[in-house]
This record gives structure tokens, sequence and C-alpha cells, in this order.
């Protein structure tokens, strides 16, 4: 007696692993299955294993569409869980400053907010775009996005109508972030800008925020502006998230335990307390080492957030301030690093902890039945080159609901372009 | 009167500043011409200046080729002087315990050594290929490649024939370094080693090598022994270069300024007496921050060297050990990061600095009448993006002899490619 087979109109045949990042699924902590095939139809995953047993498990559907990794390592599709996606302006300037030993500061926030206040709508649409077209060629198929850069009604209802519209390969998961920093209209009256935020833009947010972020940090917002904000926000039903801890300890990984937060992020400064805080809420902590490898700040410490039970995600922190960069894989090597995390930990970082990050563990994140086709092809036969061969992207093929959204092996009448396709097989 | 007018086949336009890294030319340390143009005839330039002027100074020759900047910054082809370009092996298992804590040792070159014999001539030239093709994507031109994982008379001639033979738009400059360590055969017999490098090896290269270089360290080797090492390949008319200081302070500076060393690598452990002889050798130091930041070690002193007049080069130090990285940009951004470099010291380091630390400052290096025309466009107006838009490659386009060897706006069928090449105008 046969079972009957499963239809699927897309396969990815020819990995030398298939990484699904999945629990019970292949071996270690990475779930690996040697050889491994996955199977999917219309946007699902509907089968993964051993490529010998495909053919005993699933049966072609019309139209079938068939991914060659040629050696490849295959693995989910990046999740970045931190970014400032839409702003104007360039800052450039800061960094330059920064390497003649100036310390970061809140206030470099207010340059790109005028930058951003004074860009048209298109011109976001087009820089958000091409950011967009840049983390998808470095494997990300979901990333969060943070307003955070108008801080008045309008301008923050704006850039998360913008984030909305993109309409992209890569999908945008909305975040408020109007308790981003305090603007200059409001110096001397904190009071009136949190009240703002509280009354005035949260309840016009509407369908344009998933969750709401708040900086807790002297110089932003305090633990109890910050209460008061989260409140507001999850009276509204939106997810927390808090940047916590970053310059200094001010309490921020405390509150997002106190208000279940989906994230605390940064982390720089979090002490044992919070890590079991955290852990308690099963609050997810994501860490940004290319913002500390460009402030020079002090590394998270990400061995005592995981020995105490935290769940850690890796993200850019892609920002024009502090983490100019696209480059998610860049952020596991510097998590490995910087933070002394291990690859298979940068590797979950990226996949199935920053899913978890954005409350999408449920559908993204890993490569197992019923989750979202959403894969990286990597040139490499194993994994460990994402984060080994740092700075210079492994991905050869994306691919984001069963559609191929980036490839590079047909991008070419360069012979670099052509060739890097090939690359890595050693 | 007019004066005659210079014939060009090959012009460069459109560019937001042509950053010719020249001494006497433009502006600023860099030399940088506002809305620059560029004309070359063959393989070498024969003029720049600011495109309102170049009709008045060039007539067109036959068979014209126009690359038009598209409001890019163009700037001299990168150079990498510093590579271990040649081997054959993966040494991602060194990275993964590295992040574990265990310090790195001269020991694992070993492994590479022994995949390397193992690997036929086909793989190897394939595996540099590749790798050059990358490195060109990240803009670089000409890069200096060292033998050292043969470590016998046969394989070490062996890897300098391949490196001779890429024939690769990236012109490949090479370097002996057959004292790279002690292979395991002369375990206890230091001094037969260093006499096959002595007698053996340096007496049969002939024309495959330029340089020669030797890893002045405990254990590698030590001073005495690279001193007569030094000595046979000056006799055979080789330039000299030295794996300086890297692990702890071991004399290879002061050694390179005694044989007058076109370059001292590494140098992380340098003093102000090292850095004084070097000066007054003028020496190169060919500083590596992305080998810093993978082995965590301490940072080489950038500040001191440049306060005590010597010239400074960034590299990648490309090998599979310490620094598998094709992106000399991101070498750029450590340097500043890292080594507290301004962006403008960083950028001669990839440039005019690294031509010198090559002996190719004449005709390398910077965009002026009588160089070879080898050139990057970026994709942004300004070159800070260089370091700034970090881990991601700014490069659109690249000129080698006056021929596009990488053009990414040809490189698309997928649209991230194709947007790719607009990105960055902000």
């Amino acid at each position: 007696m046969t079972a009957e087979k499963l239809r699927a109109d897309f396969i990815i045949t020819g990995a030398s692993q298939l990484v699904t990042c999945a629990e019970n699924i292949g071996e270690g902590v990475l779930g690996v299955i040697s050889n491994g095939a996955l199977a999917a139809l219309g946007d699902d995953i509907v089968w993964v294993g051993p490529e010998s047993e495909l053919r005993r498990h699933v049966q072609p559907a019309p139209g079938l569409v068939e991914v060659d990794a040629d050696g490849g390592a295959v693995l989910p599709g990046f999740i970045d869980a931190h970014t400032h996606l839409v702003f104007a302006g360039d800052r450039s300037d800061d960094f330059a400053k920064r390497v003649s030993g100036e310390p970061y500061e809140t206030k470099g926030i207010m340059t790109t907010v005028e930058a951003t206040r004074g860009a048209t709508d298109a011109e976001l649409e087009l820089f958000a775009r091409q950011r967009l077209d840049r983390f998808l060629s470095f494997g990300v198929t979901t990333l969060e996005a943070k307003s955070g850069y108008g801080l008045t009604l309008d301008q923050e209802l704006r850039l998360l109508k913008i984030a909305q519209r993109l309409d992209h390969p890569v999908e945008v998961v909305r975040t408020f972030l109007g308790a981003h920093v305090v603007p200059p209209e409001y110096a001397g009256a904190h009071d009136e800008y949190v009240r703002l935020v509280e009354h005035g833009m949260i309840p016009a947010l509407e369908n344009l925020a998933e969750f709401c972020d708040v900086w807790c940090e002297d110089g932003a917002f305090t633990r109890d502006e910050c209460r008061t904000i989260l409140r507001a926000a999850r009276a509204q039903g939106l997810g927390i998230k808090v940047h916590a801890e970053q310059l200094a300890h001010t309490g921020g990984a405390s509150l997002a335990a106190e208000f279940a937060a989906v994230s605390a992020d940064h982390l720089e400064h979090a002490t044992e307390d919070d890590a079991d805080a955290l852990a308690g809420s099963r609050t997810v902590a994501v860490l940004l080492p290319g913002a500390t490898l460009v402030t020079g700040a002090q590394p998270a410490p990400a061995r005592m957030l995981k020995e105490r039970g935290v769940r850690v995600a890796l993200s850019t922190d892609f920002n024009p301030g502090t983490s100019y960069s696209e480059n998610l894989p860049l952020a596991l090597t510097l998590g490995c690093l910087l933070l002394k995390m291990t690859i298979e930990e940068g590797v979950l970082g990226i996949t199935r902890n920053a899913a978890a990050a954005i409350s999408r563990e449920r559908v993204l994140g890993s490569l197992a039945p019923g989750k979202r086709n959403d894969a990286v092809v990597v040139h490499a036969p194993h994994y460990a080159e994402l984060a080994y061969h740092y700075g210079v992207s492994p991905v050869r093929t994306v691919v984001a609901r069963s559609r191929i959204a980036f490839d590079l092996s047909k991008a070419g009448t360069s012979s670099a372009g052509a060739q890097n396709a090939q690359s890595g097989r050693q």
C-alpha cells in the first residue's frame, strides 16, 4: 500500500544540505538534511526530506518550477527583525566624525528627520525600494521596518504608508517608532510629545503598524514615558518592541518583559536580571553587532543571554547613523566575531529566532511543511560559508513565496557575474 | 592660438567627482575634481580635468568608448597589496573554533598546505579565478598574490606558475613566500628548510616572482633566518616584503627597514622606533584590519605610524585562515573603524599607497596623465560611500586597461541587479 503523494508545483533539488532551522527535523541544532529537497504548492512548503525520497512522496502539479541548488546549501529566507528602512539623507559625516573619536549620541537622528521630512513620497519610496533590492540580494525575504524619522503625526503616518505600499518581493513588517527621540519642536516639553504619541499618533495608526517600539534611553525617553506609550499601544492591539539598554542601563529590558514584548533590541548593557526577565516573558533579544562595530560600543552579552534562556536574533539595525548596511549575513559574521555566538546560533538568529522577534515563527524562519516557501540558495555546500566568507554575499538564488525573486546565475553579461554563480565550490 | 588637442579612444563622463588620488591635482588629500572627466588612449590616461573642459582638450579617436558615470564618483582601480590568492581547502572550522575563544596560531596554515598540495592545477586555477572575479566585483584591478601554501620547491613553483597564467582582467603581482611556516617535514630541522628556501627555491624562481616575503614570527621564522633568506632574495633581484610584528614584537619591522623593503605588513605590535625606521626606509605599512576583526587581535597602530611619517596601505589579507574575504572596500571601512584612519587615508590605502606597496606607484593608484587607465565607478556621488555603506559593494563599473571588465548595470535579469545599478543616489 502506498501513501497518497503530495502535489507540488515548486521543488528545490541538488542541495548539498537543506538547513531547515526547524525543530524535530534533520540533524543538529539547525535541523540539517544532507542532500535534502523541498517541495511546495502555492506559497507554502508541503514536504522536506532527503532528495532520494522526493519522488516517493511528491508528485508534480502542472507548471512545476524546479530550482537546482547545484550543490549549494539551502536555508530559510533570511529575516531582518530590526531596520529603519524609510528615510532620506546621508550621515557619512557622522561616520567620519566617529572615526576621529566622537561618541554616538541620540541627537544625530534629527539630521535624518530633517532630510526625511523634506523628501517627497516618491523619493522616499525609491530609496526604500533600492534598499529592499539590496536586502534581497543578501538573502533577506522579510524585514521589519520602523518609522521614527517623521516625529509628527502626519510624517509618521506618511512613513508607515510608504512602507505599506512598497509592493516588493521582500515582505515589510511595519513598526511605529514615534517615540524614537523627542523632536526639537518639543524641547522642554517632553510630556507634551509623549501625549502626542499616546493620544495623537497611536490611535491614528489603524492597520498601518503591527508593532510599537520605543527608545528607552537617556536622551530619548524615560522608562515611565515608555510605559505610558506602551500601554496606549497595547490598548490599541499593537505588539510591543523596546530599544533597550543600548547606551546605558535605563530599565528598558525589564520594561519589555513587563509588557511581554516580542523583542527587546540592542541590550548592550543588559544584566543577568534583565536576561531572566526576558527569558520569563519569552521576549526575543535582537542583537545588532553592526552598530557595535560602527560605534565602537561594548558588545551585547550574547552568551549570558543565551545561557539564561533568552532566544537571540541578529539584525543589521539598518539605519543611516550607526549601521548603514543591508548585508545581513555580515551581521551574522559580526555576531560570531564580536558577540561570540556560534555559527549555528547566528544562523538561527537570522531565521527562526528573527521570525519569533516579529511574531512570525508559525509561518516563517524555517523550512518545514506548512511554512511559507521563502528560501535562499547559497554558492557553498556548507552553511558555515555565510559567516566565514565575510563581507561577500554567498547568495545565488532567493525564493520568496515560491517565486524566484533574485537569481545571480541569470545576472550576467559580465564574466564576474557569471563566474560568481559558481564560486565557493571548494 | 589653440593648443593641439589630445587624442582619446576612451573617456569617462558624468562623474560627480573624479577622485584622482594624485598629488598636485584637484582638491584635498584625495585630489578631487568635481564633475571631473578622464580621457585615455590605449591603456593609459592622457587627460583628467573638469568635464566642462574635456572637449577643449581632447578629440575623439576612432572607436571611442564612453563610460557614463551617471552621477557616481570615479576612483582609481583599487589595489590589494597583500593576498594569499592561490590555495585549496576550507578553514571554516578554524573560524568556528576561534569564536569559542581559541587563539590564532601559525599551525593552522598546514591544513591549507595539505589541501593545496593535494589539489590539481585545474582546481587551483579555477578557485583563484573565481576569487579574482569577486575581487574585481569589489573594484580591485591589481592584487599581490603570495605563494606559501606549497612549502616544497616544486609546490611553491607550481603556485607561482598558476598565479602567472591566470590571464584575468585583474593584474596579479606575484610574491614568493616560501618562508611562510616551516613544514612538518622539517620539524626539528629549521636550518635545513631555511637552506632550502635560500639555495633551492629562490635561485629557481627566475621570473616567477617579483617580490620575496618572509613571516618573521615565533612559530614561523626568526629574525636571523629571515635575514638570511632576504639576502638571497635581494641577490636574486627580488623586491622585499616582510610579515612583521603580527602576533608579537620579533623585529620584523626593523628588518624590513634594513632591507629597504617595499612593505612591512601587519605591524600590530610595531613600536615608535619601528615606525621611525620604516619612515626612513620609505617602506609602506600594509595594515590588515580584516584579520584584526577575525582574530580579535590588537589593532595595528595606524595613527602612530601615520604621525611618524609612514605611508599606510590597507588590504584584505585574503586567506583561508584569518581573513576569508575579497571585499577590499570593507577593509577600508574596518581601517576607519578599527584602526581609526580617516576615510581619505583609507581611500589612499587602497589606491596610491597600495600601489607604492607593490612598487607600482609610477603607473597605478592614481588617475593622472601617464597612469594606466584602471578606474572604478561607484553608485554614490561621494567617495565616503565606500567606507560608510559598509559591507555593500558600491561598485557599478570597473575599467581595467581601458576595458570594461565589470559592469553591474548590464548584469541583470533580476530586478535587484538592475536596481542596484541605481542605488545610493540620495
